[in-house]
């Protein structure tokens, strides 16, 4: 029996990603981890291949951090933000996304603030035959997939099993806290965490969190008490504050003393428990910054350093697929 | 008998490279599209060397194709936008263009909005005597030099000669359609042909087409059945929308009316017409969707995939002056 | 008796670097001003390296100058500003920081508009034991070290001694001239002078320079001569054209006529005195096109190509520090 092998060219949802091809990304996102904690943490593997980043959208964390994993892979990168591109010039984005191509661009990371911008570009890449593969890193609200590979990846690793493996979440209790509605990383989380098993908890204010998400397998709150009971996992996602103006919340002060992880707060969990958010942070609002830096509680730095690893494992992924053929 | 050797330190104009300057950018852009052909499309021809890419006009492709010919060379890239200068504080770009010379900066390719700025600063690299060549990457209306070699390069690729070489163009009628007025890649482009002795017709309203252009050697057109009737080739140029607002043209319906290029007017051309665009192209006004996206009648792509060859030649070519003297 | 060893992690201020500290710089700078003026400049030193760059501050030169010695020394650089940051989404600059950190880069480069940020930065890295260096790149009105030790550099450079060393500047006569109370830059030239041994004598308009600075033992002018005369170097400063709206100064003419440096003016100096400038420079305000552009009388396009060699050794000697902890 052999065990099998990664097939896809495109990383843009994980709505159907298979729980052995969750096993695939950790297993190669271990051995990446390992590159990374090298003196020289830097491998050859995609010398000569051209990474592509479109953010649509400004971004600290995730630009940097695909950036940085391509060039530990020894890629060459390409920046594109729309201030300094042809957008200006009324060109459309599916022409932009062309052009690198013929480029020779062979990956595509792609954050736009409309939800399937990434995937209309995948469909266009394969329908020119170009083998380039194309990474959704964050679109519109509908899913951020290496954010939430990033998560499971360091939910996984907790337990300290080598390489980590979705088995380990297998009956933890994981509960998601705050803006559910505008979210793109919940989706793509909760995916990921009910194909681990997880028993997945969802809470925040009604006007962030319908009770429809209870099709996806999870349990909807809209006290926080019966989310954070017995938890073993709490993830904070972050607050808009741009949502107070849209009315779906009467001011941050409230929001923090209803739904705010607060120490006390925490003591609810299973002793133990860890904090997650995918930041930037809001300090004061999602939780304190006394939950946020205590190294006991908190995986967030951790969560960023995975981060790199995760997405050199999605790069190397995705180029093999597309040496091998789809 | 020996060939003659490269010897121009910059790249600023194309009204007086001779044939044989051509020839040699086509064939040292035929090596390199080889290199962008190995698996590994990468080269140490440049290594340790610093490009400067000076670009106080916004640009997807041009910016990119340069930075990527220069990292597909190993050359180091340093990036300079109007955003984040010292143009802000009241530096002039003369001293601007010092800072980067006084870095040991060894190429430098430059876009202004303002006709003459490369060459003002080409001058000055050699009053100084630095030795860095400089590359006109587009100056205002005034030329946009590898613009119009790649475009060479692809038209002069189209019978399959190996090398590519100028002669293939000889006796060829190639339309150019649109806004001349406002265009340097038309300029640089009628240059080039001229010199392969090609047959060049230009295309378009009185406003944006004056019968001065009749100087440079070519025909001028004031409709378009004329310039396509029997052509070989067709090159598209961008119109800027801007252009309405200055009342140039009267609206963009009645421009695509008159000039679009549709598939039932591509019937006057030669069978087997190619069309080229420089791009960014607006759908439907300078040419229809359906005439861009056939693979059978555009060369767009290639173009593209082209101007990162030629630019890598170009880097290549002018940086070997410099070791050599001029 | 052995030499002693460079123990910092840190340059945030040169108020307490020692003149052995200084020598270590200047010798180190020296032999990367030797890499420099290899065919191939570039060194493996830093290779896996990563360094980051944040810039809340726009600027050409420096960021150019710590990228480009960054990349001499074969380091990967992550570019952060603020345009495209996280900032704009509410989060604190530690947490950008510390996201820094968590994906591994080993030295920070910051430009702030407040002084203190990179200290704050500094100690947090501290704090969490991470062994990151952090470089002070220019921080409100307080301080610019790099600045002020390629002064140093090309001022000890100048009686060809090899290396270069403080003792050159022992009693030498430097004029420091104009906007002293908004300069970071003098402030780090003062501390840096003062352990050479040289006279300092900064000269300005009352509104721009208090007698309080002879407090750092320098002697403090309002007229102009004295302070040129006799001197052996004089300096000038970048005057911000915003000062005018803030009522520091009359107008530009005005201050140009009672401090602007001209050749007539300069010749109270030494003979063979030189001028250096920070850049980026207002011709015709703090100096004549005709002084600045004197290759005998000007070192500024030194102080550029002395700016990618000192920070290469600062890079160095801050990631050395790092290895063999402090």
């Amino acid at each position: 029996m052999t065990s099998p092998q990664w097939q896809r060219r495109h990383l843009l949802s994980l709505q159907d990603l298979a729980p052995w091809e969750y096993e695939i990304i950790l297993q190669t996102t271990a051995s990446f981890a390992e590159v990374l904690s090298r003196p020289t943490p830097k491998v050859p593997t995609l010398q000569g291949r051209v990474v592509a980043l479109l953010f649509f959208e400004s971004s600290t964390r995730t630009r940097n951090s695909f950036e940085l994993a391509a060039k530990r892979l020894s890629a060459d990168t390409l920046n594109f933000s729309p201030g300094t591109s042809a957008l200006n010039k009324g060109e459309t984005i599916l022409d932009t996304a062309k052009t690198l191509l013929a480029m020779n661009t062979n990956l595509m990371v792609i954050r736009h603030q409309y939800s399937g911008v990434p995937h209309q570009i995948a469909q266009e890449c394969d329908r020119l035959g170009t083998g380039v593969g194309v990474i959704n890193a964050g679109d519109g609200q509908h899913e951020h997939p290496t954010q939430a590979l990033l998560d499971l990846f360091t939910l996984c690793s907790q337990n300290h099993a080598k390489p980590p493996s979705l088995a380990s979440l297998r009956g933890c209790k994981i509960a998601i806290v705050g803006d559910i509605r505008h979210s793109r990383v919940a989706r793509s989380n909760i995916y990921s965490l009910r194909a681990a098993g997880a028993e997945v908890h969802l809470a925040g204010p009604p006007t962030l969190v319908a009770k429809e998400w209870q099709a996806l397998g999870v349990q909807v709150h809209w006290d926080l008490a019966p989310a954070l009971q017995s938890a073993h996992f709490v993830m904070a996602l972050r607050l808009q504050t741009e949502r107070m103006e849209q009315h779906f919340l009467p001011s941050l002060r409230e929001y923090h003393r209803e739904y705010g992880l607060t120490r006390e707060r925490l003591s609810l969990c299973q002793p133990g428990v860890k904090i997650l958010h995918p930041g930037p942070a809001n300090r004061g609002v999602e939780l304190t910054s006394d939950v946020m830096d205590d190294p006991e509680l908190s995986l967030v730095s951790q969560q960023v350093s995975n981060g790199v690893a995760v997405r050199m494992a999605v790069l190397y992924l995705l180029s093999r697929a597309k040496l091998t053929g789809s």
